[in-house]
């Protein structure tokens, strides 16, 4: 690429980058493509959004499937929208490339919250190897903030490794749990349990929920967090928007209570850190397999592993050895 | 490292893999923990383990919180331990580092499967940035394989990105339901479709059992498989051992499928080529981030993408041209 090409780019990134900050929908859309294609030029462009970024509240929610997480969001939107602000949405789907699945999460999702011009929905899938779910959402969330929407909601379907980061790079977390889900809770929250800044019990109104709210208050009576913090416990029935104020209300004082503190800025140290790390392994992988004759080495030693003629180590080393 | 300190440690890992494929509970014990250290002295380990690799039958156990697969999987190992199996089983808990959620799972397992020597069970967390959970998790069931352990279980909590590419690096993959998941059981079924070979419905005694597998059928009914297997449903109450032998029996079906079939070839080298990967993203990182000053540059740039100084791209494009 010749300097004038590169000029080019970085006046084609500027444009977009004035047009994201205006809030043109279509331009955060593509924006975002961007950063999902692991392309170079995303780097010029997340360059000159992150400085517009640092106003929106970036809100993380997490559970299990089926504890109705989607609902909560689109309701937690509705009620924001009321507020008059502009929400963002980001829904992290880990699921196959093949599926579709995040494709029919935003079919469903159209249909509730429609085509209001000031909610922005976006699903974020696994599409590859090398673009790392975590990064491009963390990367998507910054292009809503710069873009000025006041309440950015990332969800998440999974309580995976990535999922988890997702959430606690939000400035807050809030976990979604359900009445009764068996043998596994004592796991599950054990698991969540330094995530949550607040706890939802979603379906309410199932049987249970007195049992679980017990559990879930010994829990969290045992920890002990560096910012004095104690989660509270709010109770939803999000099909039918009870509660929804109340969980708005837990946000907004765990928002209070962090502008005046200082534990934050730890917290957000961790997640500069966390983000920098991320980006540096895609680079570094990309680097090395977008390297000329990369591809087909692979491809020789993965038949070669895929055989048993050799093991993953020594062909990492190879890999290593040819590109230093 | 001198040449003798080398030697040393490759006869360190020598007798160490020789006591592991004789079966020997603490060294395997001491290999995994070996693999989880990201130390440099693993790599050698896992060259001589691999090529003793390839015997045991890997299934891959994943499903949504909740769904029992914990229990599953017990019933499961105390299955195949009646038919004289020796049992490996390998779970993966993507909690906090700080929460103890993998031993607080080792505990209550410990109390089922009692002090059995030929069931090894061992939980994989997350315990710092740079050892991903995929790939020591997949290299412990190298070593319980190379141990001689007939069948390896690996139980997933979630169904995030890393968990799924370890699912689907087993040589089977079941997917655990549960009844009356409500609203996010298409989206659900939609992510782990591409996912299982054989698809459990548990606590198969509740209400909504056959709607669960009605709309589960009619979402296998619907995609084509590249080995034209069609992943059988079963049915169980694993609490009370119900369905187990069942499961057992459509495993052995898969395996016996597969074993004549080609397809299986290009799964291996996918395989292969994600293992391959996994570990070059791992490696680079911590090549680079082990470097002198390293973590003090990662530390100064953590503050300033932390205080919106400074924009992640450009900080790694620092940590980039230095190490160059």
């Amino acid at each position: 690429m010749n300097s004038s090409s590169t000029k080019n780019h970085k006046n084609d990134n500027k444009s977009l980058v004035d047009r994201v900050s205006a809030g043109d929908m279509r331009s955060v859309a593509r924006a975002i493509s961007k950063v999902e294609d692991v392309s170079r030029d995303a780097s010029e462009l997340m360059k000159q959004i992150f400085p517009l970024t640092g106003r929106g509240l970036v809100i993380g929610i997490t559970g299990a499937p089926g504890a109705g997480k989607s609902s909560l969001v689109d309701k937690l939107a509705m009620y924001y929208r009321q507020q008059g602000e502009r929400v963002g949405i980001v829904a992290v789907d880990p699921s196959s490339p093949f599926s579709g699945g995040a494709i029919l999460g935003d079919r469903i999702r159209m249909q509730q919250l429609g085509l209001d011009p000031n909610v922005f929905i976006r699903s974020m899938a696994t599409r590859g190897n090398l673009g790392g779910l975590a990064r491009t959402t963390v990367d998507a969330v910054s292009i809503l903030d710069a873009a000025g929407y006041g309440k950015i909601i990332i969800e998440t379907v999974g309580v995976g490794q990535d999922e988890v980061e997702v959430v606690k790079a939000a400035d807050v977390s809030v976990v979604v749990l359900v009445p009764g889900m068996g043998d596994d809770i004592q796991a599950i929250k054990a698991g969540i349990m330094e995530i949550g800044d607040i706890f939802v019990i979603n379906k309410a109104d199932r049987e249970g929920v007195l049992s679980t709210e017990k559990e879930l208050e010994a829990l969290l009576s045992l920890a002990m967090r560096e910012d004095f913090w104690h989660p509270p416990i709010v109770k939803t029935v999000a099909t039918e928007g009870k509660g929804i104020e109340e969980l708005a209300v837990a946000i907004e004082s765990y928002r209070e209570a962090h502008l005046k503190a200082i534990a934050p800025d730890s917290r957000r140290r961790a997640i500069a850190r966390w983000r920098i790390v991320e980006l540096l392994r895609e680079r570094l992988v990309a680097q090395t397999l977008e390297s000329e004759g990369a591809s087909d080495l692979l491809d020789r030693l993965s038949s070669e592993v895929a055989s048993r003629h050799r093991d993953p180590y020594s062909a990492v080393e190879e890999i290593l050895r040819r590109s230093q």
